[in-house]
């Protein structure tokens, strides 16, 4: 085991160190209480990161032998390019990690994969109030000025 | 031919009626002239509207026999949710027809085709400076404070 | 109620005259009992019928408002071909309905859903030794001469 | 370069070699000439290689710095499984490298990789004239008696 920082895709032995970095994640976005996310819907997600057919793909970040990061990111069509785009849907680093750089190392593995397999850009989505998060995202990307609408059913 | 709206999924017929919007659209972001949209590019995505494989699809507004706006959608995976989320990715009226409610009826069917198959949401991208798209959106959608990052390769 | 033969896409409403066809189904394939086909297979066979991500289908015949036959078929990727072809998966009618045209009615249903996706052809599987299923399929198609080879882990 | 055979997945550097065993392929089964593939089946076939949302895939074998062996193959949704089956679409052995065991090396390299990302199954079909081929499929793998039908538009 090393204090290394390694990033490597999500194997189905990781998921009783991935869960709880899910689980921390939603509650970041107030999904957990009475208002968790279903966990017919976190066992759909983990089945989907090991479906073959399925382009949605999840890292993990392992230091000491210990998962302390995630990143869950998918490819999904897009009308102004012939290669698919790559969407960062979830990334997060465990409290108890925070400041280390591992946010940025799961978002530049993210980058090669990306390349890798021809995607013409990630993208990802924060909140505008979210200052902290978009220190780190102004290093490594751009603000696009952009902003997201939408609607719930 | 009548003079009411009819917003319908587009049709392989309606290549000729739906180019110059989509150009128009495109130029809107830039895309004209020395950095116009690659001409494979439009094909590309013309013909996975006809694709039954892939989950990407358009609607037409059209008024007195004339195709007068655009809307395309697609569906991707989310890993917060078992049914796919609805993307509209473009949505265009032509000059001469705004402000007779294209835009808004286009992006109501696109509610009730998402809604039809399942999906628990539509979302889209606008610039924050785009205020005049904004008084339509405030209007049938809810800004999410969500703002989009991104990395070009 | 009719007693005319009614083919349409399955609707959610569907899932109760369904399950048994499609208990049928699986029994002449020996899935029945122990070997039954797990429950959670059912389960998610259906849900992708009505996922907008998913090019699976399932087509339905009525008859006096009850089922009475059912066609599931998918889209797949081709390396020979740039629109993707259709799989006809399951096909079955129900025991008291044999005889009456409902299969071929179904089998011509998908021909038009696949045509109008742009499929350039229908294909399916029989086993060699099951005659009286190929006595139709002998009328609607074309016996390729090809055997399946399978490895099952 | 090695005398010994590697099979790996096809790269983008590899359209040069590749593109000789697929021609040979494809006029095994008549596509040649008057009735070759057309050009752009294969343009979008080699591209789908390497887009990361289609679930296509290729290997190639190579020995002494050649390209000498082919396979394709893609993951395609069942009714009867949550993972998605695996389809053996294409497998080619150059003439002049038969009865080396490059195909039964492509196959259970396809073998492993269904494996790796959990499809329960690999399948493909041959001519049931085709007794050669079958003298490998034989071995690797079972006929499983069902016979394909198929509707061409």
């Amino acid at each position: 085991m090393s204090d290394e920082l390694l990033v490597r895709p999500a194997s189905r032995h990781d998921y009783d160190g991935w869960l709880p970095l899910w689980d921390g994640y939603n509650a970041f976005y107030g999904r957990f209480g009475a208002t968790a996310l279903p966990l017919e819907i976190t066992a759909m997600t983990w089945a989907r990161f090991f479906d073959a057919y399925e382009p949605v793909h999840a890292l993990v970040g392992e230091r000491g032998g210990r998962l302390v990061g995630l990143a869950h990111y998918l490819f999904h069509r897009s009308t102004t390019a012939i290669a698919p785009v790559c969407y960062l849907q979830d990334l997060f680093t465990d409290v108890s990690a925070r400041g280390q750089g591992i946010g940025g190392a799961l978002i530049r593995e993210v980058y090669q994969q990306a390349r890798r397999l021809g995607a013409p850009r990630v993208y990802w989505q924060t909140h505008q109030t979210n200052h902290t998060a978009q220190q780190l995202y102004d290093k490594v990307a751009e603000n696009s000025g952009f902003v997201v609408y939408r609607k719930v059913f």
